[in-house]
């Protein structure tokens, strides 16, 4: 339990709107877009930076655990309070501080919605590239702790590649400033190193991140397949033709059905799976792409191939595809959503192989994700009420992470490790390694106060704090 | 002095034919391609990662410092062993390990020239994309400790955003693998970090870097100008009108007469400056991009355009600017490399105060850049046969790089910090931001026996090692 004396110096800091404390109010902070849960107990706003200070002193002197969260859209339970303690809300540092289309950056405060940056820019050509999923929602201090990505992650790379500087406060209470607005700074870049944190080393109170000029063109189209063979295939054919799309996201049949359904965007209701290709650029390529993207689908067997003709057809395919998660909501209980990747080529395999696991534990799995990655986004539908759903859910995505471990590839494409995959950084890294890596983490927060219990397997110098068990309604 | 019973140690680890310890062959490492100096006392050439190991485990034992050294093109003095000690030399860890080119990833060692990774590749239609001017010589490990660029830069970016992954040795011979094959790895982005760590946190052994794709076409052409304000006028307009070379090289008229006179390629002698300017892409989008380059060089009155017609054109264009600090060499005794950056939108203005630095200190400063980068590389011209020289040349630099800082630059594009611009960084960064990256560097090496003098100026944890004072010829 907080201290009441603690509580009392926390409010004053961030007034009398900017706490919540109230068990009803807790409530809505002890989940985010994963599936694990624990409560918090107390959410402050600060309003500056000077307050995330001031809260991160005063919690100092308490040992209380400190959890940053801006929009809660994680998938990874980034930030859940798995030991209880403060949870530091981004929502009232949510200022455009400053546009410099000259040199085609912009700088933000952390609570900053994703897709606010490139309504911002868009009157001038400009846009902000990485485009999570929930980008209208997901706010850019989330992006950075997560390294967030997106459907466009094929072209433009992840959050790193986009992120120039950082401002941060450390679990000491310091204010620390790294890199600027130039594309290379002197020193280490402990920018690139804060940028996927996951919350655990330091507040991200400050973000310099890089513009983009819009393209002169955008193409946007829809291949319709009978299996999802013959779907996987054209990803390999595009691979091999060295044709370079945007985006390429693939959605199976079970998804087509549960989108189609919620957003009316023109998805087939009757197909195996679909590819949704982007394709973006000066007008004269981008045409004689789109001829060579056509052919490619039509070879693999495509039954109907459609390009969208308008903005508002291209946005509607995009809308379905962005909001499948909710879409799934409508129809499932509740629902686990896994982050896998696997070499381009080991995609076709590995989609059957998630087949065989949904299989073989009863459980329906849908795919939807970032073809042209190779990162994987299987949607394990289960039913929360049903006693030892969720456990079934849960080894069916352990076992698909552990394949794609097997063939080459990483248990996380983008939504980060959190506290629910932690348990598997073991099978993917040595203790020497993962010793380094706490190494880092006690550099910038030696008491383990800072988002607790998240990425690194409990090792050494963090034994204080006593990991809880990884299941949903832990609230230790 | 090292201990008789270390050498020996050390030469039984690297065999008869591994190192050098007579003075006439150490003179040859004590300089890299900057200005300041130190001789080693040893250079070993180990031929795996063991042997690597096992030459810091007895380094350790006798707290011998040790200096890693790729091909020693470094132009920040990165390579050059400041406080004496061990140098290890990577030219025999010199091996591709492996080109899969299904995912479009090589594993390295080391000592792989960077020009040699796409001469690996190019019959696939594959490159790697950072060219530094000395890719023909530079190693991929010192390409990685350097953050390395190169002309390309622009379009494609620096040394990190190629990298995956790496295998490195640390301090205390313990052996670290970071990221792999992926895009993104779980856990905190430790490779990013070493990225550019200048030799002072881990020595590299291993490296995997991402393959490209060779555009369908190349187009390279050559815009002649009377005045280099028209020149500079050029590449803002360029800006403004959102085309996007791949690269954009500026060279003025002073190093224009050295380079044609050392290489033949065709630059103009009489010309005031040029802009040697890159496109890639699909044929169509190439062609259109060429026309409205033509445009907006006509339009800021360049008396001349040409476009290479052969490939054989343009690989002479791209050797008189990758050749060109060996053009200078021919005419001045010495000459002193300058990397700063500023915004796009001040590159007019700096090269004019360049030019009034020139005058103040009676020296002639060439100008050859990244112009689409802002990234500066000023060349002073001196003699260090003439006293005085050295530190004039010396005082323009620093002159040059405080106005960079002064207008929101940077004292580093590409070149790194070294022994060089150590004093600088206080300038740049606060004392708390400084005692953040000592962290850093004491978290892998606490005894600043890894390239110590580097980088950081002098702190907490590092004050068992005296730094010398920053002159040529210094031999601590």
């Amino acid at each position: 339990m907080i201290h009441a004396e603690a509580k009392r110096r926390l409010a004053a800091v961030v007034g009398e709107r900017g706490y919540l404390d109230r068990p009803e109010d807790l409530l809505l902070y002890e989940y985010d877009g994963g599936v694990d849960k624990a409560r918090p107990e107390l959410v402050v706003f600060p309003r500056t930076t000077e307050e995330v200070v001031q809260i991160v002193r005063i919690t100092g002197e308490y040992r209380i655990p400190i959890v940053g969260r801006g929009a809660g859209t994680g998938l990874s339970g980034g930030a859940i309070p798995r030991h209880g303690g403060v949870i530091i809300g981004f929502a009232r540092m949510n200022r455009i501080l400053e546009i410099d289309l000259d040199n085609e950056r912009a700088v933000l405060q952390p609570g900053v919605v994703n897709l606010d940056i490139t309504l911002a820019v868009q009157g001038q050509n400009y846009f902000y590239a990485p485009d999570p999923s929930s980008q209208r929602s997901c706010t850019i201090g989330g992006n950075v702790s997560e390294n967030a990505g997106g459907p466009h992650t094929l072209a433009y790379g992840v959050t790193t590649n986009h992120v120039l500087g950082l401002e941060v406060v450390l679990p000491d209470g310091s204010v620390v400033t790294t890199g600027g607005k130039e594309q290379d700074y002197p020193g280490y870049d402990v920018t690139g190193l804060l940028t996927g944190n996951e919350g655990t080393m330091a507040l991200v109170t400050k973000v310099i991140v890089r513009l983009m000029r819009a393209p002169e063109v955008v193409k946007t189209c829809l291949a319709i397949y009978e299996t999802v063979d013959d779907c996987a295939d054209t990803v390999a054919e595009i691979t091999a033709r060295r044709i370079t799309p945007v985006a390429v996201e693939m959605l199976d049949g079970v998804m087509l059905r549960m989108v189609e359904e919620a957003t009316h965007a023109g998805y087939p209701l009757d197909a195996a799976a679909v590819l949704l290709i982007e394709l973006e650029g000066l007008r004269e390529g981008v045409e004689e792409q789109l001829e060579q993207i056509r052919e490619v689908c039509t070879g693999c067997k495509a039954r109907e191939f459609r390009v969208a003709k308008t903005a508002e057809e291209r946005d509607l395919l995009w809308k379905g595809r962005k909001n499948a998660f909710g879409a799934v909501g409508r129809v499932s209980t509740s629902y686990y959503v896994q982050d896998g990747v696997v070499p381009r080529t080991k995609v076709a395999s590995t989609l059957r192989e998630i087949q065989k696991i949904a299989e073989h534990y009863g459980l329906t799995i849908s795919n939807i994700f970032h073809a042209g990655d190779g990162n994987l986004h299987p949607i394990i539908l289960f039913d929360h009420h049903k006693a030892g759903d969720l456990e079934k859910a849960q080894k069916a995505g352990e076992a698909i992470l552990e394949h794609c471990i097997h063939v080459g590839g990483s248990i996380t494409g983008e939504h980060g490790v959190g506290m629910e995959k932690m348990d598997l950084m073991t099978q993917l890294f040595s203790e020497d390694t993962l010793d380094t890596l706490r190494g880092f983490k006690g550099l910038f927060d030696p008491e383990c106060r800072l988002n607790p219990g998240k990425v690194l397997p409990t090792g050494k110098g963090c034994l204080e704090i006593r990991q809880g068990p990884l299941t949903a309604g832990n609230t230790i």
